[in-house]
This record gives structure tokens, C-alpha cells and sequence, in this order.
């Protein structure tokens, strides 16, 4: 055939995998056992040329001679056309990545927290050499949510990206919402059994969930978004109360990483541009929501477009297989790319949209309040709120032992109004404690 | 940047749109409203050449100078580089199509009647002159599922593909279960509300998500599936008593697209090699499954690959703005190639799995009996099933003012093994009718 131009039809395409984790060892398994599938779909084979790991004498099903400690060595073997990074961490992926994409050996790589950080170096080390960088398995695990945003909503215009993309997280807040059992007791649960790590800050406290933000939105808004640019809260301190509160207004907590386009005000001081918020944090979501049904360790990305309306995706968001699917179809593709030429696109960041600031983004809140049960007590508390110019949108008083219990729900309002408002609350004579503050998303005002 | 292949950057690309409809008109606004966006995704400028139309007299807001009666004029200008076909039907599309791929000029298309019967014919076009055939907006409207298929799948191995992928018959069903309301009153309805077109053949009988299953079945298996390769049955026959059963066993009814991989017998018959089962046909789906709520126009697709577990995808199956998203993207896709070089991949046949027959289809089934109440009936019915082959999972009784009522569920069951019981069934004395014979998907045995 004419059309392959850079290699003939007998030249298999040489493959490096960087690191034999969960995910390494599912990618080893099928390259090397779909090799006819896989030869027919990339039109020449993909050969496995060796397996970067740190402990070369555990036994892991594959030759001996397929192993090796030194990750730059095998990177830079001139029968590698393709390096398939999965080993995790910043150093040294990040150069042995930025080593591969240089000499124009396009990478698949899985590695959120590096691409939230250096997309930005990688995509410049990938150009001159026309190297492909694809990270599909880098959010939601093997669900498609990477390449729809690059390149299906290529011609239209995303305004919003909701999503649950923290798998240990949804585990414990799914099972917090059924059972009823506290936060440490269900951490430590799912710690037994596999879910969270030893150590599960990076999960828990939302620095997971917010690398993947930062992907994210980097692709819905053609704009460097980096790990730092996100407002991240985790869900260490969500409650069994703060349950019984979702439940009790029929809704359950999520861990959402949100993206959303903030419409540019005409205002001269920012020249009409769209900002952009990008977030992490939990927040009550309606029963009826359908990400309110993503349980345990399943993932769902909404994603919301002028044009298309709202899709969603849903998946398994982790572990070996899925995240080794995600990875290989990404391989598949970078292999085309090398027998047929052509390329995947490359990052897009010419919006340069602005990230605003979280106290000016406009959330619906939830926030109950322990008040002395006497006349009087609901106008001085709406009086604060109306003060500060947080809208509300309803109140429930119910009377308990310790005097009454308002819950008030607001209309949509900056961060920094309601935290004035929470603080000019506290301060009232008559409110004994304000019992929790919780954002409301997947509500229509 | 010396990576560009074919044009320099300030050569701008040509497109043709072929059909001004409710797509077409949605094209062309966004072609001509969003252009600086389009022209930083592409590289270049992409400029609308023209519009080709059958009433050029028609005011439809755009100079009169773009618009064109000579679609094959069209075509050919030299000026054009990119062809978007959205006028729908087999001829002239069919040929404008070739044409244009003929002449290297990529192709995005929402035809799925012409893609169905046709994509071997274009692809062999498209190959030489390696012009791109993109067709997303073909299946499920603004919900990518063609490009996860072809990309996001190519590393693993799919197994099954479910899908609620006709707007009309799902808003016809949803209201039915709504409100009780049978078939022609319902189908009226959602004519006057324009979700039936005036011949509502195409819809109700299933010819339009027969050839959206023949597309995905194609991806899905690298195997060429048309349209006359699916066994098909429509939701005119679907009664308000069928809804009643539905409800009384927990279930709906939905009008599913069912591509399944039929794993190969060890038999030699066979040489064990996989077969592909490719089907439309209303069946009863529990109310827990994610594709009861897919109501409306709405539209759904589950995706079960062997490493990426069960995904889905929802949102807008029809409709111009969500239509034009698909194929905005599409042709963003396609001009970047024309700019950057490079090329989608094309049609991937090389498995070739033989179609199952229907009646080697294995399903589970839902029968509805009206019986002689005395005893001994039970034993009968239940010898029928036996006789047959036919496994029993669950049986209801209840009586009623003539006679009693059976309802039986059975394991999967070859769809040839069934018939014959039924017709059995209805041989018996102790039988007065089989009200009902229902499918039922979407449960685990």
C-alpha cells in the first residue's frame, strides 16, 4: 500500500512499558496475547521490546530477558517506536517521557498528576518531533472522556464538565450514604478492603480528583489549567450527620470535580472574556441526578455543550483492565499514527481563558442552623442573608430538644458572600451553632 | 511550523455543505458564527463554499450566492476540500459521496440508511485518494459512541453493544408507560408534537435502528454488517396491556439495538470461530437497568468490552444542534488531517464473523398464558417448555374471571426453541390463548 509512509507493511512497531503495576501487567497480558487483533488494527505488529520495573528478579509471567531497571536505556533503543508509561509519580517520568516524545517516540501514558503539572512541556517536546501524547487513561479509568472532549467537541462549545473521577472517594461516600456509619470507620473499611490506600490523602483530600479537574478543563476550554489553578476540598470531614441531612432533603454527597465556563461580564475590567472555574469538593446532589447513582467505585463524567446538550459517561474508573483498555486503544492509535503518518492533535490552548477566584463563584448552598426556639429568630437569620445579597431559596424550621433546627436553602451565590453570611450568623445572639454548610449542585434555580 | 503537510497556514479550507434541513442549517451557523474558534482548532480557516439545496428561492438567512440546485457542481469545485452530506437518503448522496472521496475529499455524513447498505463501497472509494469518511452524527446524534468505538475501543475486544438509538420509538414507549395510552393513540400524539415524522414507518418499525445496529455492529466487531444482516421488529404490535405486564414484573419496554458476540462453539462445524447476533426488537428491560431511564428522545448506548468492563453513554440522540455537534466535530477532525496531514481510520473488516441466525439467538423470555384454572394445568404448560428444551425460571399464577393466568419466565432461550413451545402452547387444550411473548434483556441469570 502507498499510503504508509513511514514504515513498510513487515516493520513491527517496537513498544516500551514503563513500569508493571496493576495496569502494566494488564498491558503486557495483551499485547502480547491479542497480537493478531491488534497487527490487523494498527495494520503492523506491535512487539513488546522490554519492560522497565525496579525489582527484575520477581517472577511476572514474562521472559527474563523483557525486564530491565534501566528505564532510559529502553526508552532510547532505536527499536523502540512507541513508550507506554504507566510507573506513576513526577520523577522520573516526566523525563523519560519528555526523552521519548523529543525523539519523536510518541507516548501513552496514564499518569494524571505529571500531565495536571507539564502538559504544558511535554506537548512542546512533543512538536518538532511529531510525536504523539496521549492520556486517556489519565481520567476515568476506561471510560472515553479524554479523546470525546479533544476531539468530538471539537466543534462546539463546552460550558460545563461535571464529574465523579475519584473512585476511593465515591466508595466511602457511597457507603457512608447506605449505611449510615461515620467517616473513619468507612475509610477504614475500604482501606480493608483495597479501596483506599494505606496512605489515601491523595484520594481523600481531593488532589486526585483535582489533577483529573485540571485536565479536564485544560481540554473543554482550550486553556492551561494546572493542579495548582483548583480550588480542591476533600471529604475528611463529611459527617454521618451531613448524611442524614443530604437524605433528609432527598439527596446523597458527592466528591464532584467541576469545570464550568464563567459567561464574561461586559464590564471593562476584563473585556467581556469568559472566565473559567475549575473546583473540587463535596456537595449535595439531588437523588434524581443521574450522577447521584454512580456508586462504589464507578466513575461518570458529565459533560455540558452548547450545541450537543448534556452527555454523559459512566465506567469503571480504575483498576488493571479498564485503565489498560483506556491505555492500549490510545496505543493503537499512536501506532496508526506511525504506520499510516498523521497525528493526534496536540494541545490546544489558545482560549487563555482566566481561572476566576472560588469566592466569586456563584454555588447554591445548604446550610443548617441550631437556633433559640423563639418568634423573631427566622427574619434576624433571613436579615443576614439578605444582608450579605444571598438570595435565599427555602427554609425548613423543625423544633428538636436543644431549641429549633433551621435549614436554609440559597439560591445561587458567591463563595465570598455566603462565608460572610456564615460568619455574621455565628455571631447572632440567637443562633446557638451553625450546624453545617454544604454546596447543592445538579439543582435548576 | 514545517509540520504541515498539505497547505501553507493562511490557505484557508473549503467545505460543501450538501442539504439545508435541521442539521444542515445548524452547520452552516455554526460554520459562520464560531469561526475564530474553528480556525484555532483546525490550524486554518475553514470558509463555506457553498450550500447545496432542491428550493434555492427559500430565504434561509445566509447570500443567496452560496446557495446551489448543482450539488455535483458543487462537489467538484476546486476550492472545496471537505463535503458534509446531510441531505440524507440513498441517492444522490450515495454517489456525491464517492465522488467526493474519489477526489480525496474527506467526507462527514450523518446518513445512517446510506452508511449501513454503503460504507464498504465509500471506504474503497476513500482508500486510494486517502480522504477521511467520518460519520459520528450517523448513530446516537451528539453522543459520541462512533468514535469510541473505532478509537477508544481499538485496544480491547467488545462483546456487546446495547442501545436505545431511535428518539421516535423511545418517546412513543415512554409515553405509553406514562400514561397507559395505547399504541395508535400514543403514535398520534407524538406526531402532533413532531417527534413522529407524517410516514412514521422508517421509525416505528425499526428500519432506522436496524441500520444504526448494522453501523455499530460493523465497529464494534471489524466485521461489514448491513442492514439486511438485522433481524428487526418494530413496536407497532407493543399493546397497553404489554406496558401492564411490563409494569406488573417491574420492567419497561424499550426498543433495543442489540449487537452481541455469539462466542464460537469448539464444534469443527464451526472451527470456533465467534458469530455476531445483531437484532432490534422491543423487549421488557428491568426498571433498576440504566437504560429504563432513557426516556424520550433521548438516547443511550452500553458498551461491554472484556478489559474496559460496561461502559455508557447518553444524551441527545437527535435533533439539529445536537446532529450539527457530531458532525462539527467530525469535520474539525477532518480539516485538522487536511492541515496537519495525517487520516482517520478507515473501515476495519478484517474479522469477518459470521451472522448468527435469529433462531440460534439466545434470549430470555417473558410468556403470558390464559389457562383453564383446574389443576394440573401447570404441569402441562411447564412439560411443554420441558419438551423443548426450554429452561423455566420463574412461574406466576393468578386468577382471574376466565380461567387463570400463567405468566412464565424462562432462562436464555434459542429464539427457534421458543417458537416451537409457544406454538405448542397453543395446541393444548388446557390452553385459551399465549397473550403475550415478550423479551427480556438486560437481567443477569
Amino acid at each position: 500500500m502507498n499510503s504508509r509512509s513511514a514504515y513498510g507493511s513487515d516493520h513491527p512497531i517496537g513498544v516500551a512499558v514503563l513500569g508493571m503495576g496493576n495496569v502494566g501487567t494488564e498491558v503486557v497480558r495483551i499485547i502480547q496475547n491479542q497480537t493478531e487483533d491488534l497487527r490487523q488494527r494498527v495494520g503492523a505488529a506491535l512487539v513488546l521490546r522490554g519492560v522497565a520495573v525496579r525489582r527484575p528478579d520477581v517472577d511476572r509471567g514474562i521472559p527474563a530477558e523483557l525486564l530491565t531497571t534501566d528505564a532510559h536505556a529502553l526508552v532510547a533503543r532505536d527499536d523502540v517506536d512507541l513508550v507506554v508509561e504507566v510507573m506513576g509519580g513526577i520523577d522520573p517520568a516526566r523525563e523519560l517521557i519528555g526523552a521519548a516524545l523529543s525523539a519523536g517516540k510518541s507516548v501513552v501514558t496514564a499518569n494524571k498528576a505529571l500531565l495536571a503539572d507539564y502538559t504544558g512541556e511535554l506537548a512542546a517536546a512533543a512538536l518538532p518531533s511529531r510525536a504523539d501524547l496521549y492520556f486517556e487513561a489519565a481520567v476515568a479509568g476506561a471510560i472515553p472522556v479524554v479523546r470525546p472532549l479533544i476531539q468530538s467537541m471539537s466543534g462546539d462549545r463546552v460550558n460545563r464538565v461535571v464529574g465523579i473521577v475519584n473512585g476511593t472517594t465515591n466508595f466511602i461516600l457511597s457507603a457512608m450514604d447506605e449505611t449510615g456509619a461515620d467517616y473513619d470507620e468507612t475509610l477504614a473499611e475500604a482501606t480493608r478492603l483495597g479501596y483506599a490506600e494505606a496512605d489515601p490523602t491523595a484520594d481523600v483530600e481531593g488532589f486526585d480528583a483535582a489533577a483529573k479537574a485540571a485536565i479536564l478543563a485544560s481540554l473543554a476550554f482550550h486553556t492551561r489549567v494546572t493542579a495548582a489553578d483548583v480550588y480542591r476540598e476533600g471529604i475528611s470531614k463529611i459527617t454521618s450527620e451531613d448524611m442524614e441531612t443530604a437524605a433528609a432533603v432527598g439527596c446523597t454527597v458527592k466528591l464532584l470535580a467541576i469545570c464550568e465556563r464563567v459567561p464574561g461580564r461586559p464590564a471593562a475590567e476584563e473585556g467581556g472574556k469568559d472566565r473559567i472555574s475549575v473546583r473540587v469538593y463535596p456537595a449535595l446532589i439531588p437523588r434524581k441526578h443521574p450522577l447521584s447513582a454512580v456508586t462504589g467505585a464507578f466513575n461518570a463524567v458529565v459533560v455540558e455543550a452548547e450545541n450537543a446538550g448534556r452527555l454523559m459517561f459512566y465506567g469503571q474508573g480504575a483498576g488493571g483492565a479498564p485503565t489498560a483498555s483506556a491505555v492500549m486503544g490510545d496505543l493503537v492509535m499512536a501506532a496508526r499514527n506511525k504506520f499510516y503518518g498523521g497525528r493526534a492533535p496536540g494541545e490546544s490552548v489558545y482560549a487563555e481563558l482566566p481561572i476566576a477566584p472560588i469566592g466569586d463563584t456563584p454555588t447554591r448552598y445548604h446550610v443548617n442552623l441550631q437556633v433559640a426556639d423563639r418568634t423573631g429568630v427566622l427574619q434576624e437569620v433571613a436579615g443576614e442573608f439578605a444582608r450579605h445579597g444571598v438570595s435565599i431559596s427555602t427554609v425548613r424550621q423543625e423544633g428538636s430538644d436543644e431549641g429549633a433546627r433551621l435549614v436554609v436553602v440559597t439560591h445561587e451565590a458567591a463563595e465570598s458572600a455566603l462565608a460572610d453570611t456564615v460568619a455574621a450568623l455565628a455571631e447572632l445572639e440567637s443562633v446557638t451553632s451553625v450546624t453545617s454548610v454544604l454546596r447543592l449542585e445538579g439543582t435548576e434555580e
